[in-house]
């Protein structure tokens, strides 16, 4: 009985985080639990800045944002190219605005999947993810009211690989779901306003 | 009364657009043509292959995708990184998958204003843009069940210089935002599925 009693009266251990899979499991723990007694923390604005190059090509440079309380800047302006491709009349000088929705996602999912897993002390070897995206051009140039604009479905299948059961793992794809960005924004839609300027 | 009986004897003559804008609008009016007469050859299915590197830091590439009756390749598989800033405990070792949303609406919404405006026979001198997406970590952190997960709202401002009036710019804006794919993702949301193997 006295085996019984011990865990009765010594309070239980709660065990600190280790880094794990390039994740500071610690780091995200605190910035979780700052946030939690400091919530205007947690408001962040996002921004970038685009710049027609000719055609169809542009460029768009993210640069700032700001949140936890304060202005950043990223360790140096980052640039994305896109284009359309020849069989659209583009010159191909970049990806689709619409793979790089694929992209978006993909990247969510995946920082998501990271992190959980390391939170939950889950060490990973492997992740990698297919997307497809289906479109009826018709929405887009105007041949059909019936077809819309955008994609009609996306699809991601994730490979996850790592030192737990088939389920934890599934369970972790399944958490960073519930828990992404932009699986929300593509899946339920935000409010959008355009203004334009001469 | 001349003047007025050759109008109706005379066909009209149509106006055959000229390449503008680095559009090659002859070619971009003869895919509508195409699609109008072969619906079929609209339809479109775009990919993207995720590769997780470390902690929030991964990479999509892009290469090929179907349509317009047949497989396609880029001229080469476009890559693009993604990863999470420092005050988010990532590397900063590429922008954030949300800033990627705001390009992919950026691409898609200057592109639109391109051919548009050649179509429209207007000569643009440039197009610039802003955008802004809002986000409370509080849905992404778990911290509270009343904050979405993604953008609670994205503001995009167009600066479009051209050889037309205010208003005429202005309508290109508006009509490249009623065409606009990546638009009709972000506001209306799209079905998403979601597959995990191990």
């Amino acid at each position: 009985m006295s085996a019984h009693v011990a865990t009765v009266d010594v309070p239980a251990v709660k065990k600190t985080p280790e880094p794990l899979n390039g994740v500071n499991t610690p780091a995200l723990f605190a910035t979780i639990d700052a946030v939690r007694n400091q919530p205007q923390l947690g408001t962040f604005q996002f921004r970038a800045n685009g710049e027609w190059l000719s055609g169809t090509h542009m460029r768009t440079t993210m640069s700032d944002f700001s949140g936890a309380g304060g202005e950043h800047s990223h360790k140096w302006p980052y640039t994305a190219f896109a284009d359309h491709p020849e069989v659209l009349c583009g010159e191909d000088k970049g990806p689709t605005p619409v793979e790089y929705v694929l992209h978006a996602l993909a990247a969510c999912l995946t920082a998501g999947i990271a992190n959980i897993a390391a939170a939950r002390g889950v060490k990973l070897s492997s992740v990698t993810s297919s997307l497809e995206g289906d479109i009826d051009l018709r929405g887009i140039l105007g041949l059909s009211k019936e077809v819309r604009n955008g994609f009609s479905g996306m699809r991601v299948e994730f490979v996850v690989k790592g030192d737990a059961p088939e389920a934890k793992l599934k369970e972790i794809v399944q958490q960073a779901c519930a828990r992404s960005a932009v699986l929300d924004i593509v899946s339920n839609g935000i409010p959008v306003s355009v203004k334009a300027n001469t």
